[in-house]
């Protein structure tokens, strides 16, 4: 049950639609998915959650396959339902097969492992591990 | 304070030596960290998790960096002291450079954002994002 | 699929019945929401967590909205659907509007975004942030 | 760094007092530790939370040493430092070994990386597992 | 919405149903619960994580049941709905009563709760605490 | 271990400076907390971070303070060491009294404990509660 009413395309704000307008362009989509439709029923958060994902998954030092691959994974430890169907289907439009996904999960599934040992022993962490 | 006594190469039985060597061979390096001195204190668990790290982290569909990228952002997401550090020395070693780092965290920690939007106002997935 | 027998008031043992009563005089109220149904399948927890619930929620230094918004942002955090929605009917209930309700998870976002910058980054606390 | 002033047993106020005596007969210990002197600047919750572990903590259907476990269990999945060391400490000291211990830790590190992979291929509930 | 599509006995490799058979063989059942219907899209992972659990939830110094409450503390404390479901339907068929379980949550709801008691007064771990 | 070299103001590039002032500024402060510090490493996070900030936070429906707490609630519940000393630091230069800081962990421990009760029983969300 969601929170708010989802604010549909033609019954929108200009403001709300110049953000629409800015996703589908950006995108090269024809259409809104409902995280956008729902952070509509605050415009500023609108305008300041998509401008922070504009800048943040553009192409930079990783490509935006690798940076669509991590945000799957931080939304599988979150166990976030709506970030992993909707980051999952952007890494497949983007060349994730199969098979990249399954070992995605992998990692991800042995990293939580690992973690829980590392913290449930309390290891120090080695003086070779000093970043600079 | 770490929970056991981490085993040293020298006073560990064949069985774990054994271990200690095929993580110093694989990895092409003359130490072993200090994981798996605390691991070494159950041989069993030695084994069976270096097992799995030697599979899971091979290189398959995804290359070595990218798993090691993954790993780093599940590590800070649950934010695990040693695994951030070991990790992050491990993508370094492959190739990860500061930019790179900063990108990955700055996605790390966007996704941690819109993950509690998302549950927040219990966004309804959209029938579009079924995944097949 | 809940994973006990829900107990409904009429059929209720004296011991339940009065803690159902309290709750619906304390809140005003006459029905008991699925949550205490719930708990009531093991009365000593029901009566246990009623009375944690009633001296931690009421009127102190704090606000009961106050402590109601503090209670959503904790459950958007952990993505608890149940308590997201009856954590967020009791503040509306108290005076929460859908624009504190959209500032509130504002804030719940970023805060869950900056914790894993300081955390990936493994910040210094500044000795200036010493309490006392 | 603590964030509140620890309250020592000799300049601790009656009230407080009678409960730090009521955790020492309990216990059949000599020390309070560190969780309670910072829980006694707040004298509500100092009694409220010890009433709390010593109904939950007593013998009953499980017995203690599977209650110790299990909050180890919790403790480690959450990374709380404090909480690993005091409560692996309470449960060695009710009888668990250092073998049991390692058992814990694979148990927990196991369930973590299947919960991922649980939630991050979104599997159905199976209709068997219907509770009752 | 499930991630991928899940493999039927009927329509599985060879390599899968030895490891289908292996399971029905060793849980002495006659079915497949939807967890293997779903690593089964990937052999690999399908076979390492058998493996892991055969390994890790044998009966060692802890008890089966013993082991299968600790999954279901964690998968509680994760919040991950398929484990809870299938973890607490395996405790149960190896003897957790309705009043075992609800003690077992008990625990676990308080240890969740101190654990941020811990944290948020940031509370030293005591010298008496060192493990060794 | 901090995973990035900090930036000093005497060393800083004009565009670091540029938000280093401003902080100062808007804060009615003289120096630049480590934070700051860290992300000058990556400017345009710096920068990105800094005016999320500063429009989340600013007096909205919500007052700064009731934002202050409920950034230390999500920064308890996910047991950042740094955000915890930092967000509490600002919330008492706001007006938190030690009682108001007890009173929200109470709120924030007893939250955790029935987020995982409600998870755990799987408790369906009332009809009731449906937010409009």
């Amino acid at each position: 049950m969601v929170m708010v009413k989802m604010v549909e395309y033609d019954s929108a704000s200009p403001e709300v639609k110049a953000v629409f307008d800015d996703i589908m362009t950006t995108r090269k989509t024809e259409w809104i998915n409902n995280f956008w439709k729902v952070l509509a029923s605050q415009p500023s958060t609108l305008k300041r959650i998509w401008t922070n994902i504009k800048e943040v998954m553009a192409p930079g030092k990783l490509d935006p396959l690798t940076k669509e691959m991590l945000y799957v994974a931080v939304s599988v430890t979150n166990n976030c339902e709506y970030c992993i169907h909707s980051h999952t289907a952007a890494a497949k439009a983007k060349g994730m097969s199969d098979e990249m996904f399954a070992e995605l999960l992998a990692v991800v599934g042995l990293a939580n492992e690992t973690n829980r040992l590392a913290n449930g022993y309390q290891i120090p962490v080695d003086p070779q591990f000093k970043p600079y």
